[in-house]
């Protein structure tokens, strides 16, 4: 089975399991509508391609810990779309979940998604109990204090940033946990490949302030210019476009290079290399290579 | 050492442990102010004796159970306080998380809170692997869908409501998930420990209502009234004032009937007992005994 089927697989797993009958039907529906359809689903991605290159031999693990890091990016887009964010109208082509739900349900939708990336690793845990405390370590890690997601967009409400800081715990962290839990899921040490995940979650970002500029909504499925109309650091602010082009090649080159030991690290690289060339529009593609 | 002693610090503990000193101020700040000073903490109450009457072995891993369900009651809270739910003032005597910190905080410490109170118990299952996936079960499913608080909390959304439904999940879940965990982190077999907290639950949430209508600010430290400010169902307009009281006494005899068999089942329903005395104000006592 390809990664993108094991994936969707997965996260429709989970999502199904806390829809029963009985439950509150606007929410049980907006936990769908926040999840499917598939965004680029690179986090999870990574995690696969980890696990894989580690040698898995527990697939379902790997699967859940793949699905949980999604549900926690997506808890993140939730509510970072609230009013008192973004206030975004469009989320992956369509309304944004309070557009199309209500404030209420959003804000429960996140906290909902968050506590289902949690229970979607315990319960796939039952064979390897020992590796389930790393995951879940990991994971919250990666969302809560002091380095985090959700700290990330609390220095949002900071005056002093420290940018490389503040884009490692939007966007660093979660790539990161994706990284180690691929290799927690595998049952090999797990921080050494931090890094990796680290310097790819660098690069997205770098990757996504050039998007927020180059791309138009259609591209996208989201709103463009959310950068300048926050007054949010970006990459491109900062460095030019070219010089944020420039950054990007050296964080791809980076993460390659920081790929520890391990018996797939050849396909992981040409992963790696693939996805990263799905990061820009064609022209700035060309213009980056 | 005593339960409140125990909790506290485990709360401390927890809470200390995400507080770096290069994480978000606000943030930090708002999770400490969510979290301290006390509630009535009477959820982790619960788990702990539970825990003590099945034998407990790990306290560690106990307290962090407790602790684990008192940090999803306060991000419960927050997030219940947001200007799109209750837009409530005053929480525990003190300023609500979003009118001390601003909207944008409030949501990021109600998500940090859940992501922390997962991590806890993750942190403490060292010694004993195989309880933690039971744990992180059993917690996730008293705030997440399809019938822990997001899902209780989402029912104020629909049009047609359970009241009985609705109170379990907004109410009793917790309780539920702090008697199942107490026996889980002694290691003992914890599902029939379900309906006792889900009678305590039903029995609190009774006081509750009772409390809103015939307590004042000063005495619960939250504003008053707010079930008819906002036209929620209550046990006191469904069945009156002494109805409610009834009910209540009926629920606190079923929840000690419902013990199950265990070393301390005595010194536990003395806790019981003591607990439910605390729950109303003094002349309501009275008159409901």
């Amino acid at each position: 089975m390809d990664a993108a089927t094991r994936i969707e697989r997965a996260l429709s797993t989970a999502v199904a399991r806390v829809q029963g009958p009985n439950g509150p039907p606007k929410l049980a529906e907006a936990l769908h509508y926040a999840v499917f359809p598939r965004g680029a689903r690179i986090r999870p991605r990574l995690c696969l391609a980890v696990a894989l290159a580690c040698g898995e031999d527990d697939p379902d693990l790997t699967d859940a810990a793949a699905a949980s890091i999604e549900l926690l990016h997506c808890a993140s887009l939730v509510h970072d779309d609230l009013p008192c964010f973004d206030d975004a109208d469009l989320r992956r082509g369509k309304p944004s979940v309070h557009r199309a739900f209500g404030e209420q349900i959003a804000v429960l939708a996140g906290d909902a998604l968050i506590v289902l990336a949690f229970q979607t690793v315990a319960w796939a845990a039952g064979s390897a109990p020992q590796r389930l405390a790393t995951l879940i370590d990991t994971v919250g890690r990666s969302v809560g204090m002091p380095r985090g997601i959700t700290a990330g967009q609390a220095w949002e409400c900071e005056t002093e940033v420290d940018l490389a800081q503040y884009q490692q715990e939007k966007t660093g962290a979660l790539f990161a946990a994706a990284a180690v839990a691929g290799a927690a899921a595998a049952g090999v040490e797990a921080e050494p490949w931090r890094l990796l995940g680290e310097r790819l979650g660098a690069a997205y970002q770098v990757a996504d302030d050039i998007r927020d500029v180059a791309c138009d909504v259609a591209e996208i499925g989201k709103p463009v210019g959310q950068d300048q109309a926050h007054a949010r650091p970006s990459a491109v602010t900062l460095h030019g476009m070219d010089g944020a082009l420039r950054l990007l090649k050296e964080l791809a080159a980076g993460a390659v290079a920081s790929i520890p030991d391990c018996p797939g690290a050849g396909e992981l690289r040409a992963h790696i290399m693939s996805e990263s060339q799905r990061l820009l529009p064609k022209q700035l593609a060309q213009r980056a290579a």
